[in-house]
């Protein structure tokens, strides 16, 4: 940690700030839900690829494993001491190799596929490297992205295809209602809930009637996970974002705009007077191009602009954004600003709309209690 | 470089590649434009942060020195042999001791600011460092983000508040029309340019006027440099994307689809074959979240779907990216697409719309030369 500064104040800007009492708020949250449910969680990691969030994580309870988005984090989470570790983009042959050594070192590392084909060249290349992979078949439960429909055949064929031989074992299914993310009201996430959950079971139901095992039954994401009500049967539950929660997720209701526990810290280095605008340093770069809340009521541009303690200066959003310069202004055009809240040279702190893109923007997260810095997290990168 | 194969096709996916004819043929394009008109090139590395696409830069010629948008890379163009370095965005004090660093270890650094309290403020923290600090005025000449009126009082103010001590030396007035991103015909891209241009020229000669120097004029934006016919006056343009160019650039028809050096290269891990879904590796993470394009005529999606070679496939884009899956489809959601156009783990090439933000989703650049690999050239990132 080199020269990071006693308070908030001194650092420089733009960097992306965690607030500590939030995460951990936000990690017992979920944890305490799951647990009260007789599940556990596999977190997603991809949210912040951080191992020191992840320690926070493990020690909020009810942590079976860890989930990643690329065997760079998969390599990075096994060198620091996790093992149990699931693997959750389908799987390219010329991705199997690094999976090899990752098992050949000791790493119970999982893979996903979703169709019989993939399932074939997988085997094939297995059988090469002479070497056995653990594999999840990934549903489609929303109709989101990938996926083998749950209710058809070609589920039934990738289990055969992968059964009796001595490279590819199957351990279950899992799925990731991504559609979710389009749920505004506490039924409509239930309702998606429900149906990530049963169509799981209903797969896991098939494969064990058609004489395939399927251990675990894996689903998640961060509004499922918190509006779902019973979770028998479901081995265990995946979600990322929970932990620093984002705009995206405060204007689907998971969480209010104050558990937000990520924020960008930036510097005011002028203004437009005559267009109402503060122009900050942290332009998209910092903030990432994500736009996520574009598509709710309420778009929160590329960020809602508060104090530098946090607090609400009323209805300022990062309006527009170049690479190192954000355009802030008050929600309504001709709404003015007031130099007290923008000082020349100030801080402000920007809550983004969504915490997986914005962390990925930056190499280290400032963890901050108060007004005060307490440590400095790195987080990794790449494939 | 370690293990990096030797074939495109034996490539990891997601990766950055960057065709090196390509390149070299876009930087040679502005080079001699720019050259012809009797004028230096200021590239502006943001787009890259590259030290090995700044070396075939100044192989193209006519380079006067380099533009930087964060004191991360004017250290680490510093530390490798540039010296001559603008940073283009307006500074503030947090940021001057750094700046002051690194002019004491020989760095001729150029700052930039807008306003006569900024100018205060900066000359305040100039004297308590004990540093003589290069000053551009920044100029609005189009109305796009920061930058103080050419015609202003407050221009002449900031000259005034910056001259007369030995601690801040004003040099130049340097602006960028961002605004040339929405001309999307010659002539408002040529107006664009000649706004730019004659505004500054006016901005410089009531400096003069006034009593003050002004030994700098610096101009420049992609399209504005491509568009202008005459320099007379101006000391240096700056640009950046032209060197990789991009669907925002070919939307404006700064340049053609087959100008755009910069592709990433993904793998095909499955299907939704009754949406007409091909669901590759590369998601918003390789592409980033930019979805310049979206304003054009012609929505490019998160970018143009090729083959492996390169070639063009029909009209397919990805059409919805998550973290780590790309969604790829015709743009007629009716039109499906053949398995021999995207085999089963077979890889395509996806065209970018904003290289600045997809390369630094990167670490490093995979350089090829038609099928083969011929370098890998790392690129910095932060603040």
């Amino acid at each position: 940690m080199e020269q990071v500064p006693e308070f908030i104040s001194q650092l420089p800007t733009p960097c992306c700030l965690i607030e500590k009492q939030k995460l951990q708020r936000n990690i017992a949250r979920l944890s305490n839900h799951i647990g009260q449910l007789g599940c556990q969680i596999r977190p997603h990691v991809k949210t912040h690829k951080s191992i020191d969030v992840t320690r926070e994580i493990i020690n909020g309870g009810n942590v079976k494993g860890i989930t990643v988005s690329t065997l760079r984090e998969a390599q990075h989470f096994f060198e620091h001491g996790f093992s149990d570790i699931l693997y959750a983009v389908g799987i390219t042959p010329n991705k199997l190799e690094q999976v090899a050594q990752l098992m050949q070192s000791g790493c119970d590392i999982k893979i996903v596929l979703d169709n019989p084909d993939m399932a074939n060249l997988i085997l094939q290349t297995a059988q090469q490297l002479a070497c056995t992979f653990k594999i999840m078949i990934e549903l489609d439960t929303d109709g989101h992205r990938s996926g083998v429909d749950p209710k058809s055949d070609e589920l039934i064929e990738i289990a055969k295809m992968l059964e009796g031989n001595e490279y590819t074992q199957l351990i279950g299914v899992m799925t990731h209602a991504g559609e979710s993310y389009a749920c505004f009201t506490h039924e409509s996430k239930l309702a998606m809930a429900k149906q990530e959950r049963d169509l799981s079971l209903l797969a896991a139901e098939r494969l064990r009637q058609a004489g395939y095992a399927c251990d675990e039954v894996s689903i998640g994401s961060s509004p499922t996970a918190h509006a779902i009500d019973n979770l028998d049967g479901i081995t265990e539950v995946r979600a990322g974002v929970y932990v620093f929660f984002d705009l995206v997720m405060s204007g689907l209701q998971v969480c209010n705009q104050e558990d937000i526990a990520m924020s960008v810290l930036a510097s005011v280095i002028g203004y437009q007077k005559d267009k109402n605008w503060v122009i900050t340093d942290a332009g998209w770069m910092a903030m990432s191009r994500d736009r996520g809340t574009q598509s709710h009521s309420v778009d929160q541009g590329y960020g809602v602009v508060r104090d530098q303690q946090g607090k609400l200066l009323g209805d300022y959003i990062v309006n527009d954004a170049n690479q190192e310069h954000g355009i802030v202004r008050h929600r309504d055009p001709n709404h003015g600003f007031s130099i007290d809240a923008f000082p020349l040279a100030g801080k402000v702190r920007v809550l983004p709309n969504h915490a997986c893109s914005t962390a990925a923007q930056f190499d280290h997260f400032i963890v901050v209690d108060q007004d005060r810095v307490i440590a400095q997290w790195p987080s990794v990168r790449g494939w």
